[in-house]
């Protein structure tokens, strides 16, 4: 099973691909793939690690600034594409569960070739999208995080499950507040409904939709610290090669 | 009145607001904000440079890898906020226009409290979602852009133009078959309906909704080189600041 981990920079993919890892090892053979070209230390041993190709200082060292660093780092990866599929594709043959760190930022990953071929070219991956608890003030901002979930989806070919990470950060209360927010998608949409302004309309209207146009897909809620939610995590990628995508 | 460049690292967000500025010169007094911590140079000369407090070069001599050096950068300027968000409202009383240039990265200014509690605090900005035709591939593509406009525009709470961008780099048959999936919605969802698959499904639901969701935006083609595009969005940035949102 291949399990991605997206998310921007911040939202703890590195450190839950590790410890997610190490919970799964447990009871199953786990193999690590680091794709992100700007990351310092790893938290685990990669099987497969792009930085030995190319980094982003190496090439910043060429007179490229910081962005043009990072896309051009995946731009000299499509030339190694293939040998980087089929070592994945072989790590996926001899080990229970592929676990994939991607780019430190998520667009890098989305809007380049090199994460959408790859992420076609696996079978069944599974995408967890993670989002720092941060980015939720507004309820708007919940509509946004189940949107921006969809579009990982359909961008990369790939059933996504949109998770709250780093909740030992969070208050009892406070995380109930989160839950509320992403499950009870009526109590939702009423909230969005008081805002007059153009943008309140719009994520009225788009949440309404959610329960039509989304797979039914539960958010699930994650911490490295703690563990909570790996349970569930491994669940949902059990179900996930079992029916092919029907998380309910 | 403002306008905001957003797109990925390498969408052409800076030559174009060098070019659209040059253009509007000729009748207007323009002034130039540039937010990308990271920029080497600009090909024009900025009212305003988030890079006079810091950039991620700096932070990364510090010991930081670039994509937390990316992060670190924008915490950094936070503290700056109501500075910068003064002097922009300041050269928008003293100019026609205001012209931002986002961080090289989408996601910085999508995610980070820096982008998103600027935006809420600017008077009717208009934000214009550069594509790079590169990313076009599927029918799945063109509904991927048009949803992304929709969350950039629930994300920031303000008007979003999907622009697809370059459009030099384009033979006119092409041009034209991008035009055609991105404005004749039935279309679109006809070339949806026969992918069979999970995401085949999802994208055709999707843009199924997208003419009773999507306020009425047009797409715009845009190229910095040829000047393609500009007296349109010149227009629709005067449209916009007069009837406060309706682009029809």
């Amino acid at each position: 099973m291949i399990i991605a981990f997206v998310g921007t920079a911040g939202s703890g993919k590195t450190a839950l691909t590790g410890a997610f890892g190490r919970y799964l090892e447990e009871n199953h053979k786990v193999a690590y793939v680091n794709l992100d070209t700007g990351v310092k230390t790893l938290p685990y041993k990669p099987d497969l690690d792009v930085r030995d190709s190319v980094t982003v200082e190496e090439i910043m060292k060429e007179g490229y600034g910081p962005n043009g660093a990072i896309v051009e780092s995946y731009d000299r990866l499509m030339e190694e594409f293939d040998h980087y599929l089929n070592l994945i594709l072989r790590l996926d043959e001899k080990n229970d569960y592929v676990l994939i760190d991607t780019p430190g930022q998520m667009e890098t990953f989305l809007f380049h070739e090199f994460g959408v071929k790859l992420m076609e070219n696996l079978p069944y991956p599974l995408v967890v999208y993670l989002s720092d608890p941060e980015i939720l003030k507004k309820p708007h901002d919940y509509c946004f995080v189940r949107f921006f979930a969809l579009l990982i989806d359909l961008r990369l070919g790939a059933t996504t499950i949109p998770a709250l990470n780093k909740v030992d950060l969070l208050g009892r209360e406070e995380l109930e507040r989160h839950k509320r927010m992403f499950e009870d998608i009526e109590y939702l949409t009423a909230r969005l409904k008081l805002d007059p302004s153009t943008q309140g309309l719009l994520a009225y209207k788009m949440c309404s939709m959610l329960p039509e146009v989304s797979p039914p897909v539960r958010v699930i809620y994650l911490s490295a610290k703690t563990g909570e939610g790996f349970e569930e995590l491994e669940t949902l990628a059990y179900e996930h090669y079992c029916t092919c995508g029907d998380l309910t």
